[in-house]
Order: structure tokens, then C-alpha cells, then sequence
């Protein structure tokens, strides 16, 4: 398999399937660019209609072919594309590119054609359908009709692209060469009828050429190889970034149950992202800025920034923008100041400061050189940004080379803002192993990417699943609460004390019993919102309890229509704070939801997700680690923590509690329908949890 | 002042001070860009070493120019630009753009050299110091040496900018005319020693070359004059676009109150630039991207835009960042459909959804016309965001009249999204009444600017103060918590009913009299943190009241070191909403602060903020609309407005308080050191609001 995609990348021969003599023409572009691009293998095109292309034999159909190309670009139409594939695969080609679009992406008949294809292609390896192809700098390969293609050069680079749209990888094409950004491969997957991501990140992982791979994503279809070739690639020393189209559409999705409202597909994708550590661009712009300095290979270790200027203005922006997102840029330590007034700028510098503003004095390169010495030696900082100003612009090589004459004295970033409109100095730059941008948001998106491939470590390949939990007689079908928490319980999350009674007798005695305040409740696994008809209440004790039952059943009688038969009395739970913990499962997989309680939590809907791991398809628990990772994602985080001179909470319990739930949950697996702890009060330190409500529906 | 301002803009006659032969030299520049760029008036040099510079006499010194310039350009150093100033001011000149810097910039001499420098000018107006001068399109006048100028032509177009900043006006000058982007003025204040922001945006509200107003705001000093001017623009119908540096500093600020720490500066300028209408640029990108937008002239009407496209990847991104931003894109009515499908693109052309995919076939002009005009014509949509992709590449004339062409069909917005690298067809757009943008966001962005410039009023001019309340026995200093009540009530801020009582039987008197349960408070002007100490119990009553009192008396002895001795008893408030109503003060003014109470809505700092509008130097109460708008504001507003079937709140109620709160503000203005109520309750409707604590201090 792997051997196919080094082929469908490198191949030595290349037939191009219904290949135009118009290099005009879509379908006469694949020819003209392998050519136009240096293509050194043999190309082969096939169409009856024309006897050569410039000075290329044309073959008038695949049989003729004096030789099994290795791989083949069809550019036939999508009623035909399948019988070339077929004819292809019996021929023995390793590997073919189907441009057509017209297939699931237009409905019903295109899916129909979609599932022609496959069954054409048997063992052969498909790329596509419906894309672009895809283009192989690191070879000077190109077997693709892009537009993009026209620009006669192309930097070459360590940045490795895969997209599952076509038209993107153009843009990303065109505007990296502009940018002087250094490109390895770049694919589109589009329909992923075979090849997907998965398999191109696995390859790039592998592939010297490439030290960064950058995803355009705008849906993972496999989940689980999606994570591995991620978690290779890091292994690997890889970083991956992704810009990941269907934000806005998150809240769109149909919500079943009240965890599934509060937790979209989207984040789901930070869950899987940030699980794998996939480093997620904000905006596409940061999908080509964030590689652009992770190709350098340079490692930030921390968050203290050198702003180096000769204008005043544009270093001023740069530094907010690198404050607003939690970098600092504090003032030279007492050595470097001095090492940057030896270089004598002149009296109007401000050396004392940050952004350190060597004024025009620091168009000199002996100077400037100095200055960024200074700054890189300097254990002050932890990466430098450079601002080129208008008056750089008359002296690019002798900026950009002195520049690059200090990169081998430091690992530590270093990279340009370009304030002016002056693109040529910026793609010069990057060449020269500084990466430079327009905008001082791409500073900082860079600056945070490099920060996050810095601290990500790649888990261990085996999570432990512990001792199974004996569930062979669990019900199906929706669980009342007294139910659904002795499963909870069963699997080791701590409930509040309750017991089911039926009258007010046995709840007054049910009140003795458990002593203090109790809370009355109607137990019913068809009533679900139990406050809402007047199904709960709080505060009462043994001497209470009894009149309020008989009022309880009546008045939810009343409004539910439905004579409650059974009721709850359970110990009340103070002096905590409340969590809704619960669980989402869509198509990227099963994810344990933990969030804060109450009013307030819910309006600033602040929840985090966490994916369960999967291994040879099983699901694992979290680890402690994820667990508590999880808590202290949280915005109210402070809350379990001490805030205001609380009470610290029982944040062990807390992590024990949400490992126990995601064990359930990786056990009973897609017997799970709905479930959901909400609330489970988190008592202070050394009085553990305790789940009060809860949802279970079991399959 | 406004006719100085204007023979600034447009001199007749410039005298350069310090002129150099080298057009090489920043001093040689100015006389250099003035002949470059066509300047028609009279060019007069000042150079004792220099006889002629091309074939323009040069002056030995003022005293020896043949005429009154009306504008001097000073290129000499501090130690020596005061004299100049004072020879130009004596001769009569109307302004001088003072260059050099060394200034307050750099500390107390400089200071003193600015101070020398105001003298110098007398009643001459003086642009700068520390300037890179200015720059009038409309006109053809360059008075800069910046390095941007070095281009040859610049678009002229609509767009006044004033910058803070003399670099960052290169950069706008020269990024502007990369993108076709027309400009009418810039001008740099930099120190604003005389001439300041406010100056030139109340100039360009008049100057018919100017649609829109772009800032590069570091601080309004004068913050008064910059809401009228602001306001003047708005009420011109000229949108004011701003973008403000310093934004990450905010939160390092000291804070003395509780309400000072939750509201930094920073916030207060979203307050101000708010209340006059101000579209805050959020990147710098942002700052020439809006106004591009509104130097159209058309108009945002809603929220549904409409995207085209020939390429699928790029019109998904452009659509799911609109998403993200709350625009809305929703899919084409039937009528616009069959308009569409009339237009005969082809079968994989992709009609009912938005994107709108025309494919390749939407390269036809006639075609694309066919298709623009029935999106402009639809009702469905506010807007059309027309998609680039690479094969337009190939066309640019005929795309851009295409388009070009259907613009006076309507007046809704069209704008491009450029996928590929292709920054002429970008320009070229723009040029052409399009605005062309390389990022989504900048879409957004755009979109998002005209709705807001589409949806202010400005206010009238007048807001009413009401009776001053009678105010002339207020104590001086911090005054405890029964006293600041008073003072608030007293203003029309209801408070809890409460009692000061100095012992166990006074207590329970008063518990007694006030009836069911009551809180015991401590009552000390010197012990603000009341929990703290042990110095609040709540849920008292008469019985239970007296022995309490002897309780607390001890602990607050132990733990602060002062036996209290007086005490309030105040009617427990409860079944209410907390907010917490402050006041702010900075440099910018006197600003009410409304914030959600509780420890939750703490963490999530959700407060807003209002300046109080001035007057003649007085300051005025909020409107009873801006007050509601302050509530409305809150991330948890749903809070007060019934979420989750609670009680809709007192809103109504809490609007007076929030009125009679800054009315207090502006009657008492800088008597007041610290104002914070604490939390006021708002009880449900019909019933009102409660403050139940708060702090005065009184100077």
C-alpha cells in the first residue's frame, strides 16, 4: 500500500487518460505542466482522437500503452472514468488520479457511479474522485491541471500539503510560491473513494523531504486512522496543522439529549485535534503562516519575545498583538542592554525598552547583526521578530543577509513583519530561512503554533482498560434515575444515598433512615424533566416528608397527566459544586462531556470534550491524566480550585468519578444511547463526589 | 483653525526647512516627493549650505524667502526646530509639520523641548512633532519623506486616514495602493502637540473628497473633542473606522476597587468608540479592509449574503467564517433558483444551495452578469460575495466588467474573495467598485463594518440632566455602608430596608419591626471586606437575632483586631438576580459599569461599561435606552429576560436605578473617588430593585 502511494507520488510513468492537445484546455493542462515543470519519467498519453502531442506519441486507447504506466490521470467524464480505471487496474497500473467530478457529491446517481468506480478499480489505488490531483515539488512532479500550475517556479520546502478540496490546493500553491513558503508534496483527497488523509499523513510522516504536514479538513472520515497517522507523524518529530472548514454549522446539528445540545461536531474536532495534537489553524491564512515557521526547525521553549525595529509604529502593533495572546515582551535584561548600547545606535534608540527600536541605525548590517547576536544570546527571550520597515526596502539582500549570517548562533525562532507592502522582501526572507508575514496576527499564530508542537507529546501506544465490570444484566431501553445511577455506581462513580419508596410512610421512614435534609423525588423513566410538572423537592426531613408526597403526586398528576407510583427520597447534597458530566457520541466517536453546572455555566456553555481512545476498534477509559486535563480546561475551573477563598473541591474524586464514567462507557461501547450525571456535586477536599441526577438509555 | 487645517492639506506655497540636494537623504525627500507627485504650488527650500536643489532656488533662511509660505515642512533637529517655528510663525506662515523626533517621547528634556516648541509656535498651528508629515491624493501634495512614496501612483479614492503613528502611515499608504484601494488624505499627528486626531477627523467630516475615515489610534487625548467629532462624522453620514493599539497593557493596570480591577482601559475605549458609533477595526488588515468596504457607498441592509463561485473550496470558506460571524447564507428562493437555472450552466452546476457553484461555465461574461443580476434582484439576500478561483485568472478584464456592469442594478454590497495569489485581478476589483479581499475574514470583516455603520444613530445632540439632587451635606471620605446607601437612595437608587442598631436588644427590635428573616451585618467604615472577618450572618430573625450579635462582635475582634460597634440589620433580600453597578474612571472619562454578580459570572467578567456623555465640560446622566442597552449587553441578559423558565426580572426597575446611578455620577463627578453597589437584587417583575450593599468614597 505504502509502495502505491510512493509510486502514485514518484511515479516513473505517468499515462494521462483522454489527454487534449490544447494546453489551453483542462484536459490538455496534466501534459503541458508535467513537461512545462521537468518531468523526467515517460508520459503517456492516451486518445483516439489525437495522434500526438507536441512531439509524444498519443496512444488511441489503454490496450495500446507499450508499457503498464504506473500511474494514470484520468480526465474522462464521470460516465466514463470507471471502464479507463478498469481497464487500468487489469493492466496492472499501481495507481489512478480520476478528476471527474459528478459523483456523490451531486446525489444519489453520483454515489451509484461512485460505487462503480471502486468496483472498477479492485486492488489499483484511486485518488479521488472529483479532484485536483496533486503536485510533488520535492521531484518536480505534477499531475494536475491547477491553474496554479502556470506560475513557472515554485519554492521547494519541507512542508507537506493534503487537502480534501481541490480548488484549495491551488490557492495554497500560488500563494505559498508568492510567499517564498517551501513545499515537499501536496495532494487532494476530495471524494476519498480510497486514498484518504489518513494514508498521505502516514506517507508524509515517513517522507524525508517533509518536516511539517498541513491539512486543509472538511470532514475525517476515519476517525481512528485519522489518530494514528497523526500520533505517527508525531512521533515521527513532525508537527501537523489543520484548518478545518464546518465551524458555523456546529450548532445547526440536532440535538437528542441536553449534553448533545451543549457539545457541536466542531468540537468534537477540538477534542480529536488537540488528542492527537494536531495543531488547529484559526483562520487559512494560519494554515500556510503556522507551517511557514515550524518548517524552520527552530524550537520555542517559552513565551518571551525580542520586537527588533527601526520604526516605531509597526513594532508597537506586534508586540500587542503577541500580548493579547499571552506572550510577553519584556524589557532586555541588564547584559543585553549593554551588548545593544556598545553597537552605539546613536542617541534616539531605545534599547531599554521592547520592542527594541534601533532606529535607522539599524539599516546598518554590522549593527543589525549585533542587534539580533545580542537579542538571540540573550536569556531574556525565547524568539525574536524583526520588523522591516519602509526604509529596509532599498536593501533587501543586505537585510535579509545579515539576518541569516545569526541563525546558526541559536535555535530560537526568528522571523520578520513586514510593515510596508513589500512582498518581494518578505518571500526573500522566507527563503532564507525567516519566515515573514504581513499581518502581526500571523507572528503570533506562528509564534503559539511552535509553542504547541513544542509541548505535545504523542501518548503512549497502549492505554490499559481496567478489570471488566459484570453488566451482562443490565436492562435496555430508557433507565429511571434510581436505575441509571446504580449503573453508574456499579462502575465506581459515587451517588448520593437515596432509597425508592412508594408512599408516605416508607418515605418518612426512608427520611429517618438516612437522617438530615432529604429531597423527594418522582422516579419515572418516562417523565424526564421532573421539575417541570412539579416532581421535586428540596429541604424536607422526616416530619415534612410524609404530607408533601400525596401533594407532590397530585399536583404531577395535574400537569404530566401521569399518577406517579414511585418516588425517590435521597440524602441532599450541599456546601459542593455542581458538573454535568455525560457523554457525545458522533461520527469522530464517543467523547465524555464534563461541564459546569448551573445558570450561569450554561449561558457561557462552558463544557470540554474528550474523545475516548479506540484501539483494534475497542474503546479505552480515559487516563487520569485526560481527566483532569479536562477539569482544569474548564473557563470555571477556579471554582474547584480555591477561587474567592472557597473550599478547594475533591478534584481526585472528581478525576476518579470521570474515569469510572468513561470506563462505563468504553465497556458498554454503542450500548450506550444516552447517559448523563447532571449534576454530580463535587464536595470539598477529602468528601469526594456525588452524582444526584442522571440519564441513562441503554440499547 | 478649520482654514489653517485646511491650507495645511492644500498649501499654495511650501517652504521646506532644512531642505537637502540628496533625494536620497530623509531631508532631501520632501522637495523630491513634492515635484514626483506633481505638487502645482510654489516649492520654497531652506538651506544655508545649499544654492540649488534641481532647478528650484533654495533659501539661505526664512527671514530670506521671497513670500509668506503658507506651510512649512521642518526637517531640522529638536535642538533646532523651535527656531525655525518661531521665525515661520512671525513671518506669518498658517502651519508647520514639525519632523523631528526627541520629544515627550524620550523623557523629561524632551518634554521641556516640546514645551519650548508650543511657544515657539504662538498661534501658528503645528502638525507634529515627531511626524512623517501628511499626504493629500485629492490633490496631488505629498509633505512626507516616507519611503512609501517611492511608488508612482497611488489610487485616489475616498478614505481619510489620521494615524497616531507616522511608520504605520506607510504602511497604510503603500498597502492601500498595492490593493487599488482609494485614498483621500493621511496624515500623521504623532505627538499632537498642537493639531490632534479630532482636528482632522471634524476637517475630512467636511471635505467632500472624503466617504470614510480610517484611525490608528495609540490614545485620544482629548477625549471630549474626539466624541464630537466623531459624532459630526456620523451625523455627515461618514462612517469612522478605528483601530486602537494597547490592547493587551489593559489588564496590567492597578486597580483600587473591585469594579476598577474588571474594567481596563482598554474596555473603556470600546465604550467610548461604542457610544460614537466608531467601527473598531479588530486587526490592523481590518483598518483598510472595512473602509474599502464602506468607500462603496452601498448599503448593508441584513445579514444574508449571497456566495458565488466557480470553484467549490474557497466559496465553502468564505460561507462557514460568515457563519461563524452570524451572517447567514441561506439558500436561493425559487425564483432566484430559476433565474439561475435559466442561465443554463451546465448539469454539475450547483444551483439550490449557497455557495452558489455556477462551475467553470461561470467564466462566461454574459453568464456571470446573468447570474449576478439575479442574485442582486433576489429578496433572499443583502449582499453577494463574488468567488475567484484560479481560472479567472486568465480574464481579468472581462471579469471585473462583468461585474462591473450589474453594480447599478442595486445598491446592496458586492465584494471579492481572491483564492488563488493574484493580487492584480484583487486590485483591479477594487479599482472597479469592488472590493477584492484575500481572506475570509476580511469578507467578515467588511460585512461586519457595514452593518454597524448601517445601524448607528448618533445621538442628539442634547441629553437632559435632570434636577440636581440636594447634595450639599455630603460628608467627605469613605463613608460605611448605611451612610452610602443613604446617599444612593437619596439619588432614586432603592436599597434594602435596613436598621443600624448597637446591640443585641437594638438588634432584635429591629428584627422584630423589619419581620421575617434578616441579615446581620457589621457596620465599620474601615472594614470593606466585611465577609472576611466574620462580619455578615444571613438568615436571622428575631429569635435568633440577639444572641448572634455578641458572636460576631468576637469574632471580628479576633480576626481584624477592632470590636465593632455598630451594626445594620437589613431585610434579607432574596429570589433576585445579583448585579453589581460601579462606576469606572480613567483618562477617558467617567464611565457606569454594570456587571453580572455571583461568583460564576465573576469568572466570565461579564460587565459592561457606558461613559458618561459631557457637555460644556459637565458631565450628563445615561439615557434610559443606553441603560437598557447596558443590560441587554450582558453575556448573561437571558438571566433578567426569563431563560430557562425562571421569573422575567424588574428590568424596567433596574433601567431607573442604573439612570439614577449615573446621574449621582455626573451631579457629584470628581467627589466621587470610588462608587460601587454591590450587589443590587433584581427581584421579579413588578417588584423592583434592591442595592444590599455598596461603597462610597467622597472627596
Amino acid at each position: 500500500m505504502s509502495d502505491a502511494i510512493a509510486r502514485l507520488l514518484s511515479p516513473r510513468s505517468v499515462a494521462v487518460i483522454g489527454a487534449s492537445a490544447d494546453p489551453k484546455k483542462t484536459s490538455g493542462r496534466p501534459v503541458a505542466y508535467l513537461r512545462k515543470h521537468g518531468y523526467a519519467g515517460r508520459i503517456l498519453p492516451v486518445n483516439p482522437k489525437v495522434a500526438q502531442i507536441d512531439d509524444l506519441v498519443c496512444y488511441p486507447d489503454i490496450a495500446s500503452l507499450p508499457e503498464v504506466p504506473e500511474v494514470a490521470v484520468v480526465l474522462l467524464g464521470a460516465e466514463r472514468a470507471h471502464l479507463a480505471v478498469k481497464e487500468l487496474a487489469e493492466r496492472g497500473c499501481a495507481a489512478a488520479i480520476v478528476l471527474a467530478s459528478g459523483y456523490t457529491e451531486t446525489g444519489e446517481e453520483g454515489a451509484r457511479r461512485q460505487q462503480q468506480l471502486v468496483q472498477a478499480a479492485g486492488s489499483m489505488r484511486i485518488l479521488g474522485p472529483n479532484t485536483i490531483g496533486l503536485v510533488n515539488l520535492t521531484d518536480g512532479i505534477v499531475l494536475s491541471p491547477s491553474g496554479a500550475l502556470e506560475m513557472d517556479h515554485f519554492p521547494v520546502g519541507g512542508i507537506g500539503v493534503v487537502s480534501q478540496s481541490g480548488g484549495i490546493l491551488g490557492s495554497l500553491l500560488s500563494r505559498a510560491a508568492a510567499r517564498g513558503i517551501g513545499l515537499s508534496k501536496l495532494i487532494a483527497t476530495s471524494n476519498e473513494v480510497d486514498l484518504e488523509l489518513a494514508d498521505f499523513i502516514e506517507h508524509l510522516a515517513d517522507d524525508p523531504a517533509t518536516r511539517v504536514i498541513a491539512l486543509y479538513v472538511e470532514a475525517v472520515r476515519n476517525p481512528a486512522r485519522f489518530r494514528a497517522a497523526c500520533l505517527k507523524a508525531a512521533r515521527a518529530g513532525k508537527p501537523v496543522v489543520a484548518f478545518k472548514i464546518g465551524r458555523s454549522e456546529a450548532g445547526a446539528q440536532a440535538a437528542v439529549s441536553h449534553t448533545g445540545a451543549m457539545a457541536g461536531a466542531e468540537r468534537m474536532y477540538d477534542a480529536l485535534f488537540r488528542q492527537v495534537g494536531v495543531i488547529r489553524a484559526q483562520s487559512f491564512s494560519d494554515l500556510l503562516d503556522i507551517p511557514a515557521a515550524l518548517a524552520t526547525g527552530r524550537r520555542l521553549r517559552g513565551r518571551r519575545v525580542a520586537v527588533l525595529t527601526s520604526t516605531g509604529g509597526a513594532g508597537t502593533l506586534v508586540s500587542d498583538d503577541l500580548g493579547v495572546a499571552g506572550f510577553e515582551t519584556p524589557a532586555p535584561d541588564a547584559a543585553t542592554a549593554q551588548a545593544l548600547r556598545a553597537l552605539q545606535t546613536g542617541s534616539e534608540a531605545v534599547l531599554d525598552r521592547n520592542p527594541i527600536d534601533v532606529t535607522l541605525a539599524g539599516l546598518r548590517p554590522d549593527l543589525l547583526r549585533g542587534a539580533i547576536r545580542a537579542l538571540l544570546a540573550s536569556p531574556s527571550y525565547d524568539a525574536l521578530v524583526i520588523i522591516v520597515g519602509s526604509s529596509s526596502l532599498a536593501m533587501p539582500e543586505l537585510l535579509a543577509g545579515a539576518i541569516q549570517d545569526c541563525l546558526p548562533d541559536s535555535d530560537k525562532p526568528v522571523m520578520a513583519y513586514v510593515s510596508p507592502h513589500a512582498p518581494e522582501i518578505g518571500a526573500l526572507l522566507t527563503r532564507r530561512g525567516v519566515p515573514a508575514f504581513a499581518a502581526a496576527e500571523s507572528c503570533t499564530a506562528a509564534l503559539a503554533g511552535m509553542l504547541h508542537a513544542a509541548g505535545f507529546e504523542a501518548p503512549a501506544d497502549v492505554a490499559a482498560a481496567g478489570v471488566p465490570v459484570d453488566a451482562g444484566d443490565l436492562p435496555n431501553g430508557s433507565l429511571d434515575e434510581a436505575a441509571a445511577k446504580a449503573v453508574f455506581a456499579r462502575f465506581g462513580v459515587p451517588c448520593a444515598t437515596e432509597r425508592v419508596v412508594h408512599d408516605a410512610r416508607e418515605a418518612e421512614a426512608a427520611a429517618r433512615e438516612l437522617g438530615g435534609r432529604v429531597v423527594l423525588k418522582i422516579l419515572s423513566s418516562q417523565i424526564t424533566h421532573k421539575s417541570d410538572v412539579g416532581g421535586v423537592a428540596v429541604g424536607l426531613d422526616a416530619a415534612t416528608i410524609g404530607p408533601r408526597l400525596p401533594q407532590m403526586a397530585s399536583e404531577v398528576e395535574a400537569r404530566a397527566g401521569v399518577l406517579p407510583q414511585r418516588f425517590l427520597v435521597q440524602q441532599m447534597v450541599s456546601g459542593g459544586t455542581e458538573l454535568i458530566l455525560g457523554l457525545h457520541r458522533d461520527a469522530l466517536g464517543t467523547a465524555v462531556l464534563l461541564g459546569m453546572g448551573g445558570v450561569t455555566a450554561e449561558l457561557f456553555q462552558d463544557t470540554t470534550l474528550r474523545l475516548l481512545p479506540q484501539q483494534d476498534g475497542r474503546l479505552l477509559p480515559l487516563g487520569r491524566a485526560d481527566a483532569l486535563a479536562m477539569a482544569q480546561s474548564l473557563k470555571t475551573w477556579p471554582l474547584l480550585d480555591g477561587f474567592r477563598r472557597r473550599p478547594k473541591a475533591d478534584v481526585a474524586a472528581l478525576v476518579d468519578a470521570i474515569v469510572a464514567f468513561s470506563a462505563m462507557a468504553a465497556q458498554l461501547g454503542e450500548r450506550i444511547v444516552e447517559a448523563e450525571i447532571n449534576p454530580v456535586f463535587v464536595l470539598p477536599e477529602g468528601q469526594g463526589v456525588r452524582a444526584a441526577d442522571g440519564v441513562l438509555v441503554l440499547a
